[in-house]
């Protein structure tokens, strides 16, 4: 490819860091023992996995190393968590979660529903902010789970994670709580013991770990059944041969992410920030689909109201630019999002909304770009829309509201 | 480490073979897109996988690309074949495999006799071959599935899968078949469909790609729910953003084992009948474990009688060579191995086990250093041994039937 690549897609995966990368690689071809062998070359990689499992515990602030799991990717780690929990406590048949979490986790809450759970599907409000006295009406003795996202992958909203853990203990201490925290990882700091959660699952190719590699941390005081049943490995709660260099390049990525959380929420916050400013002012069918001030730092959800979205990212893309309209998991389905429609996002921009999520590679040149060249876009877009009437009356309110 | 490694414990893992580490290099920093993402730039990592698709299905000979899934390991596919398929026919309760499958197969299977099935284990001979005619007798209309591995990993035996096949279809054509082929790939040749099977699982690891990925076959009349419920990935069958740098390398690894197949089966199996042939010759408390023939070609396992295994492998350990005696995921366990006591192997040599496997890397000059060390460490460890007395008769008796 040779027109230069504009990355604006980190929600989706992103680039593997160069330490990351560095840090792996000896473990391909030089150090390739397997961890349980007891032969003097496997120390290495034994080792190798023991000082990953300690920088993960940090990177969490877990109280110790056996609260740690490695699995293969943040879908293993919530699978692992739910169906582990719930295995342990099965006499509870009721689950709460929200109507925002990431496709892969509703999927398997719709899963466990026809197996004859009772799933609660906690609202948002029109800034994708969660109804915490819902939550807290529908925990009862039965509860065995609830599952909240830490930060949402489409509009990079934040839950309040220690307030709802208050909330559930204050009403059944058996209930489980289990947070994905997949797209907060790197993003804001994680503190699983400030948080009060039971679980909490973290996903390495959204903070710059390769794709095939998550953690999951269970505290000392959580039973769980292991999904992956057979060998001893990770204390008999995950079975398989330890990926060793994908461990490696986990633990390592969890300390270049501690490293970069103040850049993060302070020079990627600022272009994003950036980015969101230019594009509102600039282009008159724009809207900031959620207000909300408490987001990951890098993440912009716009809508284009009465434009198709997939026609805004071809078009993106064929300048070099990435962006999507959801979640990657469901890309292709011309369904939309589930989050801006919990969110009540009017019909007119939901088919229209971008999510443009930044990284530390991110370049303030690159943003400007962008900046430039996407109302010249929309407005092409514009002028191929059904909707002129709408359009025409949307920029005369506009700009009968600025002035 | 300064001294030379000397890697034989190639049934444990295997060292990345350059080719698939440099197929895997560009899809971490420079094609890191997400599979998934409609983007230009996200093609390549999708036509990645759809490639290595293909390569696996063509080293497997299925005869579709669909009826291949990935996953990150021989246990994870030996857990989403068994779990996902008997959840399909839940009415169905009886399960037979062997006694000597891998301990991970072998823990799921304890596991679902906690949760009511009811699971038959085929013994084996002294040789280590299966109990035909009693797999034949247990087969009845309650039969889910057989599951019995290709090759096993202590002795190397290969087990007469094609037969099997026919032996079930002729009893219950409902039962499905499951076949671990994690010893077996790379090995010899795989072949689905001559073989007969349902589903047969392999991993990476064991063939020169990294750890931490493997790929099940399922064929198309096989229907199985997912282990990891989620996304849409693997058309359903396993969620979770695909690991696309080792999906790569595990495709480019069954191409290099299938050019190797030749080398394996002639060249490997040289070095490992000269080894077994010297160390049977030159160290007389030495047995093999099986005399049968149809092995794979890399797999030697020998008792030393009236001596501790663990004892051979640290001194072994010492001047770089790396053995095992079972498998790399019961190490560290003092329990003797489940296969060899399943083959009435005499208690005199059962502890005394060491399994040698050899790789396409393993060199004539440490096939003959070998040779050359071992006899002097098992001198030195009879001389230690309490059964002096044990060993003067079994040289007695060795001396009078040589000569």
């Amino acid at each position: 490819m040779d027109k230069k690549l504009i990355y604006l897609d980190n929600n989706a995966t992103t680039k593997v860091d160069d330490k990351v990368f560095e840090a792996m690689l000896p473990y391909f071809k030089e150090e390739y023992g397997n961890p349980s062998s007891i032969y003097e070359f496997a120390k290495k990689a034994n080792y190798a996995v023991k000082e990953a499992r300690g920088q993960i515990k940090d990177f969490l602030n877990a109280e110790n190393e056996k609260e740690i799991i490695f699995t293969s990717c943040g879908s293993e780690s919530a699978n692992t968590a739910i169906k582990g929990v719930l295995e342990v406590n099965k006499n509870k048949r009721h689950i709460i979660t929200t109507k925002v979490e990431h496709p892969c986790v509703l999927n398997l809450y719709n899963t466990l529903e026809k197996q004859g759970y009772n799933v609660d599907y906690i609202d948002v409000n029109s800034n994708g902010e969660l109804n915490l006295e819902q939550l807290e009406a529908a925990i009862n003795y039965d509860t065995a789970l609830v599952s909240v996202m830490y930060a949402n992958n489409e509009t990079g909203v934040i839950y309040p994670i220690e307030k709802i853990s208050e909330i559930i203990k204050s009403k059944n201490k058996e209930t489980k709580f289990f947070v994905d925290a997949v797209q907060a990882a790197g993003k804001i700091p994680i503190d699983v013991q400030a948080l009060g959660v039971d679980m909490l699952g973290i996903s390495g190719h959204k903070f710059h770990a390769p794709k095939g590699v998550g953690a999951l941390y269970v505290n000392s005081k959580t039973m769980i059944t292991p999904l992956i049943v057979g060998g001893h490995q990770e204390r008999g709660k995950r079975a398989g041969t330890e990926n060793v260099p994908y461990i490696v390049g986990l633990g390592q990525a969890a300390m270049e992410a501690q490293d970069n959380l103040k850049y993060e929420m302070t020079e990627v916050k600022r272009l994003r920030d950036k980015l969101e400013t230019n594009i509102l002012k600039n282009i008159f069918n724009a809207r900031l689909n959620t207000k909300v001030t408490n987001r990951v730092p890098n993440t912009a959800n716009i809508g284009f109201e009465y434009i198709e979205g997939e026609l805004i990212l071809l078009h993106l893309s064929d300048l070099g630019i990435c962006a999507s309209s959801g979640s990657a998991c469901t890309s292709g389905s011309l369904e939309p999002s589930h989050v801006l429609r919990a969110m009540n996002v009017p019909f007119t921009a939901i088919h229209g909304s971008i999510r443009f999520s930044l990284s530390k590679y991110t370049t303030e040149k690159e943003v400007d770009y962008v900046c430039d060249v996407l109302p010249g876009i929309i407005d092409k877009l514009r002028n191929l829309s059904p909707f002129q009437d709408e359009l025409e009356a949307l920029k005369k309110m506009k700009a009968a509201v600025n002035g």
